[in-house]
Parts: structure tokens; sequence; C-alpha cells
């Protein structure tokens, strides 16, 4: 052997203890952590697919959605993402992406890879978009597909309006694709009264599962549009027909698509379950509760929202303005260091101008949103202290 | 809330105990198994970096490489292997693929999806492709891409001769992939010193970590073939270059590609660690003696390989015929249902004419050997009884 091993792999495993209060992931609970060391079993032993099943149960619970083609990603959110986009696009189709953030720029890109013809329909940053706005970029472009965040992790932006966008893709007879990694749990989600025909989430974000599975589902539309491609779904990996019947979709015999992460299924199954015994509508008010909470605390720390109108706030994520002459850098590390505390600065647009701080799951309660304004104000303040000691050299 | 809460959720998880003796996922340790329990921690944290790059170093020992491309795609061993295709394909390359058994196909399929030429090179089921026949298949194709599995789990076979394949390949100025999923661990495989391009691997066979991460690494030859593409790389989320500016693999900045699964970082840090400690050469024979074990035993029972050629067959995943007059789902229920045992059927083209017993990671034991030659006996014997009831009948 040429190749020694390795000396790193001598120490033990080194894990700390954080707070998890960035964007995601968040902290998962103990009932999670415990099933996660539960033995692997085989990716088609019946218990194995009957914790498919109830895992997509939970899914259409979320969702609100009474689709059969409910089922797991086997990746993180972009994997989502990529599958809900390769798996409609074909060479040329018009695709309208809103943009109000990293996310909208992230979904072209990859449809740009599937050959979408790709149109953007943007705002300011810190704003969501406007019906009449949505509603004109349709007119122009009479796109085959439109793509949205339901909430922006990197601006912390709510797009609040899907159910009249819903009823304009209907009009317009386009696919509506919704991305609600960010959102759900946060806020309202109805995807069959909404008319959405794809929509997926991650599981680490307020459902507190670890990353690895992203849950995704489609109605029949999008499954008709799957069905007539003229050409093969791209993406192996990604091919829900195929995907779908190992998640016994389609009333068909289970096949043997990939082998899916028993231990990530049994976070899942159990982290769907806890917010299950909660009920979704009392889930989503502890989200929104705390989001106040924290929201009043910081205009009490005279610190300003990146999202000016309340009402486009996301209740998962918030972004908070760099106030003037702060190094965000030191702010995040003081938390971290002195308290193993995360708090994330910028993503993509914002990266310099905003600090974000993640509320979900185990993390959203009124206590933690207490903790994290009394430790963000004294990093806030450290910092200060630090630029003057500077000054004074 | 339209959709109520699922009542399957409300009852607790449940997960067996099994026997994992089929052609993966094996058993995880229990040193596995209790990293998995591990609190998430950020996928950009330090901390967490820490871990890929062990597990990195780790990857490059099993493997014997020194690439610094070596990463993992955060997928089953099915992402992998789609990785590896995908990154280097482009529309209308010709494709060689060697087919001994299920996964050739399947790497065809997926080739042909990313515009390869794809033309098969095969051979009698239950058999490797001898040199001549890969150079004959060279000479009349020219590919620019070879694949090969180095053992194929559907069939049992292995191919051997690996390192006059890389001969060949760089003689033909041609990418040379190689599938290790379910051979490494099992028989030797020198990635640098065999000129192999691309090699991938799961993580749930002789290594014994959860599904859900899959080690790849790539050479420079490979990596400048992706430097040269004309078209981005199809697909985001298995896009190498991305991913391996994440994984610290090319001395620049660390990018957010994905949010990377904490969770299974930990099991696969410690599944490499434990095969680190014992020594690869070490664990290799352990696997060949389980194996050598196994054959003789099954033998003495007066049972057929499905591969003639002892040299031919996978150390890791024995196949044996199903004799004649058995039927053999009876066999692998009696042994689920008495023993919670798993052996396994065919897969693809041995569906129904092999039984298939996996050796791997902790099952890799001469105690686990005996156990499974005795289970398999009885539920044998137990088949034949059935048989003799009806006949009475």
């Amino acid at each position: 052997m040429e190749i020694p091993p390795p000396l790193v792999l001598k120490r033990p495993l080194f894990v700390p203890i954080k707070t998890l209060m960035g964007p995601g992931p968040s902290n998962c609970s103990q009932r999670v952590l415990s099933a996660l060391s539960n033995p692997v079993i085989g990716h088609l032993h019946s218990e194995c697919l009957q914790i498919m099943n109830e895992i997509k149960e939970g899914i259409k619970y979320i969702f609100q959605t009474s689709n059969d083609a409910t089922m797991c990603i086997s990746g993180s959110g972009h994997s989502g993402l990529e599958a809900a986009l390769c798996n409609l696009i074909e060479e040329g189709d018009v695709v309208l992406v809103a943009c109000i953030g990293l996310w909208g720029h992230r979904a072209a890109d990859i449809a740009k890879r599937y050959g979408g013809d790709v149109r953007l329909v943007e705002t300011t940053l810190g704003h969501s978009l406007t019906i009449n706005e949505i509603e004109l970029a349709f007119k122009y472009n009479q796109p085959k597909i439109f793509f949205t965040v339901q909430g922006d992790s990197s601006t912390g932006v709510l797009q609040s309006n899907l159910k009249d966008i819903g009823k304009i893709c209907r009009r317009y007879n386009c696919l509506f694709i919704v991305d609600t990694i960010a959102s759900l749990g946060g806020t309202d989600f109805f995807m069959d009264e909404w008319f959405v025909d794809v929509a997926f989430t991650g599981s680490q974000k307020t459902l507190g599962a670890p990353p690895g599975l992203t849950p995704i589902s489609l109605n029949m539309r999008a499954i008709d549009c799957i069905n007539a491609r003229k050409t093969k779904v791209k993406v192996y990996y990604f091919d829900i027909l195929l995907i779908g019947q190992y998640w016994n979709c389609f009333n068909m015999p289970t096949i043997y698509h990939h082998t899916i992460s028993a231990t990530l299924l049994y976070g899942l199954r159990e982290a769907l379950a806890q917010v299950c015994a909660e009920g979704l509508k009392a889930f989503i008010q502890r989200h929104q509760q705390c989001s106040y909470r924290l929201q009043q605390g910081l205009k009490d720390l005279g610190l300003e929202m990146f999202v000016k109108n309340a009402n486009e706030r996301l209740p998962t994520i918030t972004t908070i303005k760099v106030p003037f002459g702060i190094d965000w850098r030191k702010v995040i590390e003081y938390a971290m260091r002195k308290y193993s505390m995360e708090i994330s600065g910028g993503l993509g647009p914002t990266v310099g101008n905003v600090f974000r701080i993640g509320l979900m799951g185990e993390n959203a309660t009124l206590e933690r949103a207490d903790l994290i304004l009394n430790i963000f104000r004294e990093a806030i303040e450290s910092s200060k202290l630090d630029n003057n000691e500077k000054s004074k050299i």
C-alpha cells in the first residue's frame, strides 16, 4: 500500500454542540437524534417501505395536498430544486423565474443547464413581487413553467401572494413550481388549494431533521407534463417517474431505483411525527410568535430590518441590516466563540449587508428568541468596543 | 387544515434488527451507529469542513490515490455513477461500456441521457471480459470514455484485469471510469497505479456506513477534461468543479454548493476510521477469507456457483445458482422470517436464477459465514419439504 492510512482518522470524531440560529440546518430534537442511530435496514425491506409510506403521508399533511406523487429526493434541498426543474423542462421551454434573492438566480442557472429559455422577473432587493409585476411578466413571456420561492433565505423576503399566482398560472396554462425550503412551517402553504403543481421543501429547517432528504410533491398536471415529454428526463437520479415507482406513488410494483438512506428516513419520519403531534396550525403559530418576539426585540435594540414591510418578512429567517461601522464578521464570531451560537451573515446579494437569524424547529421558542436577542446585543456591543479600542490607537 | 395529520405517524417508529447478508447495505458497527446521533452542525462550520477533510484523506487511502479531487457526492451510489458520467460526457462522445451484469446497462442508460454515443462490450453472463475482448472493442469504437464496474453485484462477477485495461485506456487516450461500489474492500484496487481516471464507491457495502454519501475521486486527466468542456455540466447538483470547491479540493476559497448531511458525514468518517485502524490489506484479506469459507461451505452443500471460474468471483457478493425445483422466494422468506437474516435473490438479468449472499463489513467474519451457511442450508431444506408436501396433495 503506497498511500498510508491518514493520521487524522486515528483521532476520535469531534462534534461540537451548537445552537443553530442561522438559516439552517436547525437543531434536531432528541427524538430525531435518537432515531438516527437505529440499525440500517434494506432499501426494499417491507419495514423500510412502510416508513417511506408514513413519511409520504406526513409530507402530504405539511404540504396540504392529496397528491399521490409525493416522495423524497435522496439529496439536499438543491436536489429538490433540480429535480423539479429537470423533470419539467425540455429544450427551449420558456421558464419564468421570480427573483427575490439568491434562489431565483440559482433556479435560473439550473433551468438553463436543461435548455430552458429562462426569463427573470425581478424587484428591488428586500421586496417581494407584486401580483401586477408577475402578471405583466406572464403576459410578456407566456411561460410554460413559473418558478418562485415562497421565502428567500438570502433576503428574508416572503412571497405572500402564491394563491393569486396560482390562479394566473392556470389562466396561462403554466406549471407552477414553489420552493418552500425556507418557508414551510413558518407560514401557511396550501398546495392543492393554491394550484401549486410542484412543491418541495427542506428537511433541516422548521422540520428539524438532518439534511439529506428533500420532500417533493407533484400533482397530475405536473405528472402529465412529464409523461408527455419527447425526451427522457436528463437525470436518472432525479427521474420522478422512477422515484415515484420506488415510493409507491403510481399503484405499480415497487422498483429498485436507488439505495435510500434508512438512517435519514428514520430522522425525517420522527421529525414529521413531531409536527403532526403538535398540529400544523400550532406549529406555524409558534414560529410566527417567535418571529414577532424577535422582531420586536430587534426594534427595541434600535436595529433596522432589511425587509421594510412587516408582511413581506419571512417568519423563519429574519434579516437585519448590519449597522453602520459594525464588522459583521466580528459579531458572528463573537456569538460562536463565546456562546456556540450560530448567527449568520448574508448570502449572495446580501453578503456584508445583513445578519440572518433563524428561529426554526426546536429553536422556535420564546426563550430562544430572548436568548438570541441578548447574545446578539452583546456581540454588537463588543464589536463596537473593538472599534473604540482601534480608534484610540 | 383540510388534510388531517396521518394516524400512522402517531405510532412509534418501528425498526427491526436484521442481519444484512444481501448485496448491501451491510450492518453498521456500533461505533458508526452511535456517531449518527451526534447533533447536526452547519455545512460550512469549521468542524464540519474538518470532518470532510478527514473523510477525504480516508477516501484517498481506500482508493490508493493522491488525487486532490477526492470528495463525496451527496447521494446514493447511483448518484456517484451519474456524477462520473455527466461530468465527462458531452453530446456525441463515444462511451464504451463494459457489461458483465446489470450495472453496465444502467451506466449505458445514464450515459445516453447525456448525449453519449454508447457502445457496449458484452460477454456471456457469469463471465468477465477478457483483455482481448476489451482491446478489440477499443480498436473498433475508439472511445473517449470507457466505463466498467470492478465487480457487478447482479452477477457476482469480478473484472480483475483493471490494471491492463488502464494501460489500454492510456494508449487510446481514453478516460477510464471504474465503479467500485460492490468491490472495494473485498479486492485490491490501486487507482493511481492502474491509471484509473475516475473511481467511486458505496458507503454501505464493505465500509459499513449508512447509504447517502458516495466517495468519488478524479485525477487531473479527468479534471482537465471537465475544464475543457464546451458546455456546462448538465447537473448542478453533480457538478464536480463546484462540489470540489466545497470539499476544498482545488486550493480555492470554500463555496456553499449544497447543504451536506452532517449526520452522514459522522457515519462515514467513523466507518473509514475503522478501515484505517484495521489496515486496508488486512481488511481486504478478511473479506477474501470469509468469501473462501462461504464458497467452500456452499460446495460442501452441493450447490453450484453462478460464476464458474473462481478467479472471476467477486469476494464481497457471492452468487449461487438456484437449484432445480427450488422456489428462491421461499428460501429468502424463510431466512428472513425465522432468523431476520437477509439473503437476496437475483437482480436484473439474474432474477430467478441466483441467490446473492454478501459478507461485507461487520458481517465479514468466519462466524457469520458459518451462520449463513447453516441458515441457507436449512432454508433450502425447508423449501424442499414444502415441495414434497405439495407433491403429496
